[in-house]
């Protein structure tokens, strides 16, 4: 099956560098973690992944969450409270909204990616405190935040700004994300959480922040406190994936190329292609019963694809969710754009 | 370190037979499972540990998540909502209670494992629908959940149980756990969650329940569904463990007995120890300042114990809390009952 439906955007779950690294963990260090990271849960090999993960983009201090749900539930709820606003746009994942519902704040949804509604939500808002929440690139459509304007608007309004670099890490610039990309990497009021599950091929969530949020998160946040550490596999894995994607600097521009080259085939044959500024491609569907039809006929061909239909989806679009890896060859690529386009149902083939 | 602190209650974290299945896992599936279960997250190793854990705790199926943490909130939330009453005992594990705040539904806190309280919740409630929710064996304390009076009185009452068996999994009867010991696996309207980081030495949650529920989690757990799967390494580690829990019957058997010998050697050396039922020993300390020099003399002489203070104890009771590993040889267990006496402030030494 070739797959553009995994997350595995430069191809390092299955690297046999990558492996072998999760392998050796396992032996070394143990299958598990064995308890919280504040009781037995922290192995040598955390602390190094969170020193290295934070050099590479750019923060003063990293953490590392057993999922990015995990990560995500718990920033919001420990950066905020009742007497916070959550000021959120309305495409961002189930997990921030998930973690706004735990923290008890206040949660105004903005329209997708408007500056100017999130400037109003800041101006306006009945709390002293306020976070401006976003999803970095949005995993559904694969398109970008706005991010240098919020962190603007958020100075000039004395709010935080969180955001959730899952599908950004490892694919924007040279790897380092979102923040480092927009010029936010460091700064004291911006938090970003990602995953190590999707460009790192492993499995875990993480957080980038200056060490007093750091601090602050070992502290208070439930999910960190309440969880079993992360297992050691997933750590080792992680630090060499990252590891890679530092030696191979090119490789995030590869992931970006191949999504560009996917979508423009796709729109020149007439389909409506996203233009991806990272890793992920949305093609419309006509409906939600033939989305499902047309992944299931690419399936059926031998592509996996991603199907997304209401009501998991932000807005009310059926579409096919291609994932675009830096390790695809042309000849894939030309064979995933042939069996989509041979696979669409309302073309009447 | 001689290790009393971790969750790692039959050793199986480092046997070698678990690491090397965590190891062949990831260097034959991939160090991670690339996206959600439900789009390519799935391996035939997940379904596998699915079928066998759910045929070893005596349920029709199983659902495997990637934290306990995260099976938890799916449960909750999935199966609860805004027209149900959550009725809770008052030292459940935080995850249970961030499930109920997520889940919208109206909770009413019990005491500590009080069944005519819950009786009383369950004869007066407003709402419909009610869930009652345990754990099984309480993390702190190690004491029991009265499992069969409480599934009666939600029978008597039109009631679903959830039982938190984290504790209970490969410590409980033959390593089925408390369901199972209870007499109440398989029953319709019981559902347990547990993990396969603590008896089984991974990482992960799964669910155990009828098939009915389980495909309504598959449906509507957010945690599942917005998650990437659990990593292959962890899937099979906790299935190999798995294998070896039902190929030594024994070995939870003797956990409880390591937990019953620590504690006697202990209260009779004077200490306020409980008296364990499953594999922890809890041991009273006179303040939260005490209780934490305590713990750190321990880890200065080279045993790592638990130490739990308000506000991470449900009551406002200090103590240290100590694990009992199946595989404790007796030499260590006398070591550690000799540092633990020699190391308490209180003694005065």
């Amino acid at each position: 099956m070739l797959d553009l439906a995994s997350n595995d955007y430069l191809g390092l779950t299955r690297d046999p560098r990558v492996t072998k690294a999760a392998a050796d963990a396992a032996l070394q260090w143990g299958a598990g973690a064995t308890g919280s990271r504040l009781v037995t849960g922290t192995t040598e090999l955390h602390a190094e992944l969170e020193a290295e993960l934070a050099e590479f983009c750019g923060f003063p201090a990293a953490l590392v969450f057993s999922t990015g749900y995990a990560a995500n539930l718990g920033v919001i709820a420990a950066l905020s409270g009742p007497g916070t606003v959550l000021i959120t746009d309305e495409h961002n994942h189930a997990s921030l909204i998930d973690g706004g519902r735990l923290s008890r704040a206040e949660t105004v949804v903005v329209p997708h990616r408007d500056v100017a509604a999130f400037r109003d939500a800041l101006a306006n808002r009945t709390r002293k405190r306020a976070l401006v929440v976003t999803d970095s690139v949005f995993s559904v459509d694969g398109d970008l935040a706005p991010l240098a304007e919020l962190a603007e608007a958020c100075r000039d309004h004395g709010a935080g700004l969180v955001v959730d670099d899952a599908h950004g890490l490892g694919v924007l610039g040279a790897g380092g994300g979102a923040a480092l990309t927009a010029g936010l990497a460091g700064e004291p009021d911006v938090v970003v959480t990602t995953t190590l599950s999707k460009s790192l091929g492993a499995q875990g969530g993480a957080v980038l922040a200056s060490e007093r949020v750091i601090a602050h998160l070992i502290d208070t946040a439930r999910s960190f406190i309440f969880d079993t550490g992360l297992a050691p596999s997933a750590v080792g894995a992680a630090l060499t994936a990252l590891r890679i994607i530092r030696a191979e600097p090119a490789l995030p521009g590869r992931a970006r190329a191949v999504a560009r080259e996917l979508a423009q085939r796709l729109a020149d044959a007439g389909l409506s292609a996203s233009t991806p500024e990272a890793a992920v491609v949305s093609v419309r569907a006509p409906s939600p019963a033939e989305a499902l039809e047309w992944s299931l006929r690419c399936r059926a061909e031998g592509v996996a694809v991603g199907c997304f239909r209401p009501p998991s989806v932000p807005d009310r679009v059926s579409r096919l969710r291609l994932t675009a890896r830096a390790d695809l060859t042309p000849s894939e690529i030309s064979t995933a754009v042939e069996v989509i386009l041979g696979s669409n149902p309302a073309s009447g083939i």
